[in-house]
């Protein structure tokens, strides 16, 4: 196990009815000013920021709003919101909404206590303050509410590139599964893959001797495996809503994933997909992912086997390592498909012309991005390509 | 899954050699004089407090010291504390040793502050203040360097109580895994012991829908039963006692506890044990929870099924769930037993005359203890006599 520090000092407040709360929460962390930060009409029309609003008032606490957050949120909008904090004196940001808003709200948070264009820190430079932050979450995915994670596209050129700092750790996030009941399938199915694949960017590692983190990390995913299709089935079923949101959050604020190599290369190849096609990250994740492994399985295929055989029950083969972990991939894409997502080019409405600027967007150059299985461009290009056709 | 807050602020610093960033981490969160507080003559004697006065002195802190907390820290030693708290002007206490060396300074920690007699916070009174507390970690056990947790006992009368409150977390906790490579096999499976009691009590709940902590619970378990006969066998396995170490935060910062309801009855059980015997936590644990477990495995005999299955590898006997959870109990108390701990009053050193003297300090009088299956007098009597001549 290697050498680490693990932070996380956010105070979660999971339940039914929390949001009720979020006001009493504002206060108790020093909020004076707030912004309210959230996306699209859903949040008005479900009656969620009237909710917000009134606990709010309750507390004493005064605001300003800020909507139109959407999915891969933009920098203009960030702009936008720092703008207004400044004009109207803003303490505090609530985010209500999912990881795109939270996301957009780090970034203002950063933006606003810093003279230069907060899009440095999206190129490398570090942040030194932010203001604090608070989440109301309305969708188990990014785990944005229990991580000092951002991701922003930048409009011109359609970048999406990401930054982290324990200064971005939200000083509360509420999290009530009711609020995730109303959402369609679609994007339950792609919020459960974005939690899965937390998980497994953790998983593929060089660290050897991490049984512990190993072995939260499967729990993660056992859970995943039970709970996504009863909630896919049936969208009002509490418990498995409760269920998976939790586990969001702990596949993300990386008590998994401590001490150990971590691999991020199907984020980062996924990316380009998003920014590319404006596409859910979760169902690009399901496309790439999947592919990913096939490309990789070879670099340490007892690996695979632990994950087909822990995760997904397979037998091992032990006379043909390499046909259970192939089984434990193929197990995980039928999964994906079960749920409703895209695990091709096709289905996602990407175009398998397009993947040379994919490659040239991840800016590997002659050089190689590190990770789990080291990849120069022919090794991007290759797990591209076998996403283009994959089937079950 | 029921409502919950889940509150862990504390910053873990964890790998080799990092007891010597102490210094460092008292003054970022703000100590400037302070208390060094630890047990016997072997953290003197390892060299470790040379290490420790090192780093303070480096980092520029001046500090004081009390050592002397024995195995079931004392209230005595604690009067001591306070005092020499005040009279130094103390402003944060750094606890160098393992549970009862850090349950003792948080009772310190809260005891400066408060007019009263500290011993109220362990009779019902909530605690409103506290010094700051920091922790270096010498044996992978209690899990109080991530807990809000304190457990004192009263020299008058041998009472063993508790306390609670977030205001005992440490601000950050060094857990160096080679620290724990020089203890006595003894100790290593004591901690062990305590470590697998911390999950199994949060385990056995009448919570319904709670996949995600079930699983995280067994991730702890499997982690112990695959890495604690390794370091028992070879104490000075690096990798096993960093994979137990990081288990023992996991097991009891409850982040595998939250949202469900939780037992602690043979905690309460044991306590009674260790003030009485003046034995190892440990050892008294593994001497009462399988005793507890046979005796309330008919309230829910699937559950037991599920800890057979699931973490000792044992298979369902679909015909006879019993035999299956019995079975499941039996594999819990072998693996005690081969890791060199006691199984009955005997081996620990109890008398079952005294049984009607540990019935009685529990106070448990004409009532239930609430938990799993609530407990009236004769439940724990008939635990305590099934304690007595346990065998394998």
């Amino acid at each position: 196990m290697d050498n680490f520090n693990f932070y996380s000092p956010t105070e979660f407040v999971f339940g039914k009815d929390r949001e009720t709360e979020c006001g009493k929460y504002v206060k108790k962390y020093g909020g004076k000013k707030v912004l309210v930060h959230f996306g699209g009409g859903s949040a008005e029309k479900s009656g969620l920021l009237a909710k917000v609003r009134k606990s709010l008032e309750q507390a004493g606490v005064s605001y300003t709003e800020l909507g139109g957050v959407q999915p891969n949120p933009r920098d203009t909008l960030v702009y936008k919101g720092i703008e207004l904090c400044r004009s109207e004196g803003v303490d505090f940001i609530l985010a209500v909404g999912g990881g795109s808003v939270i996301d957009s709200a780090k970034a203002i948070a950063a933006g606003t206590l810093y003279e230069g264009d907060f899009w440095d820190f999206y190129c490398g430079t570090p942040i030194e303050k932010a203001l604090p932050i608070g989440v109301v979450l309305t969708i188990a995915a990014a785990g944005s509410e229990g991580s000092g994670n951002s991701v922003i596209t930048k409009e011109d050129g359609l970048l999406k590139r990401g930054t982290g700092s324990d200064l971005l750790r939200s000083r509360f996030s509420i999290l009530d599964p009711a609020l995730t009941q109303t959402l369609p399938a679609y994007q339950t199915a792609c919020g459960a893959t974005d939690i899965m694949a937390h998980v497994f960017e953790r998983y593929f590692t060089n660290t050897k001797e991490v049984e512990i983190t190993d072995r939260l990390c499967e729990a993660v995913l056992l859970t995943m495996v039970k709970e996504v299709p009863r909630v896919i089935k049936d969208p009002d079923n509490y418990e498995a809503c409760a269920n998976i949101m939790w586990a969001g959050m702990v596949a993300h604020n990386n008590i998994v994933g401590v001490g150990r190599q971590q691999d991020w290369n199907s984020h980062g190849m996924e990316h380009e997909l998003s920014a590319l096609y404006d596409c859910a990250h979760g169902a690009g994740l399901a496309v790439i992912m999947p592919a990913w492994m096939e490309y990789v399985r070879s670099h340490n295929v007892m690996r695979f086997c632990q994950m087909a055989t822990r995760v997904f029950g397979c037998q091992m083969d032990y006379e043909n390592p390499d046909a259970t972990a192939l089984e434990g991939i193929c197990c995980f894409r039928r999964f994906l498909k079960s749920i409703g997502m895209p695990i091709n080019f096709d289905e996602l409405g990407a175009k398998a012309e397009d993947i040379p600027v994919l490659v040239e967007k991840l800016g590997i150059g002659d050089g190689r991005r590190a990770g789990f299985m080291e990849l120069d461009r022919q090794d991007v290009t290759r797990i591209y390509e076998i996403a283009v056709k994959a089937k079950i």
